[in-house]
């Protein structure tokens, strides 16, 4: 039994030194000497957990993906376009701790397009994002917030591209893009496609 | 004369190499091994380029913006809101040249992150980028084509975080947004925009 609990706060240990190393420095500088320093432990202790790079890489989606789970959320203020405004709350960099994941997951990109494995659980990873972000929309739509006319999907898309593009603007530009200004950019951002009605013809 | 040559087709060559390491693998896959793999040539002659990893990445951004400078642009149907939808097609990943080139900058993003210097580059790039969205969006607004009462830096900042955003969902996910699709999301978007009439209050 305690070999067990030591085997389990071992764990922790590792997967919380690896945060540190991703926050502080991103995928690109996940390394296994980097995750052992943190530590202070060996690098040969670590290759116990994690024989290869990828497995480190795949564990650390693993890490990220537990942080932004348990994350505290935006209580919405009601359904369909609040609820929309919160989910999107909860992606931007309004805190120290969500500028952190932000930079976290922005780091992940380069290593999950350059490994089709990784690459395919960020796929997963945001398309389950919009199909949460949709069905906001679609409520939205059904409220008469959002235009009933267009498709949901779309309306889904370009809200989650806004509200990834300016996590990467607010991060490049924290001074530029303060807290304040990312709530004021999401309301204008929303406003518009609450007024948008029909897209134009492209021209 | 001829060694002055030799001198700068090799340059050429170590800069092509770099850029096909870029477009394969990212900043992430980028190093010294691997330019000169590219090349058939030894790490010895990379390092009388490159003396350290930093001096590699620095020109890499160089390779980038030489790239992204050099490649044809979308002529504008007009000035303003139609000049700003050209530069903004400009970044999107409609043709495999621009699908590399996005996964490129977008792999920067992890190295730029870590880096002061190289972080304060990308960021000097996207404050140049935004100057020249803002001159579109003031004509736009001038033309009554964009609300007149809204901050054109916060309508500028919306559009190229979209814009951002739309490259980073295209490219884990070019089945789901393809081209057209892309460029309906953009219409839909420069729509909502123009319609956004006053933000809302936050709520």
């Amino acid at each position: 039994m305690p070999a067990r609990g030591d085997h389990d706060a071992r764990r922790r240990d590792v997967s919380a030194a690896v945060w540190r190393v991703l926050a502080a420095r991103g995928f690109g500088g996940l390394t296994l000497r980097a995750v052992a320093a943190e530590m202070g432990a060996s690098t040969g202790l670590l290759t116990h957990y994690f024989p290869s790079k990828r497995e480190l890489l795949r564990h650390a989606l693993d890490v990220a993906d537990e942080h932004t789970s348990a994350r505290e959320r935006t209580a919405p203020r009601g359904p369909g376009l609040a609820a929309l405004r919160a989910a999107l709350l909860d992606v931007l960099p309004l805190t120290a701790e969500a500028t952190a994941m932000n930079r976290v997951w922005v780091s992940s990109w380069d290593a999950a397009l350059s490994d089709p494995e990784l690459g395919g659980r960020e796929t997963e990873r945001y398309a389950r994002w919009r199909t949460g972000l949709r069905a906001h929309v679609e409520a939205a739509q059904r409220l008469g917030e959002l235009p009933a006319d267009a498709d949901p999907g779309d309306l889904t898309l370009v809200a989650a591209s806004f509200a990834h593009g300016l996590v990467v603007q607010a991060l490049f530009a924290p001074g530029h893009i303060p807290a304040e200004r990312q709530l004021r950019l999401l309301d204008r951002f929303l406003a518009g496609l609450a007024a948008g009605g029909a897209a134009p013809a492209g021209g």
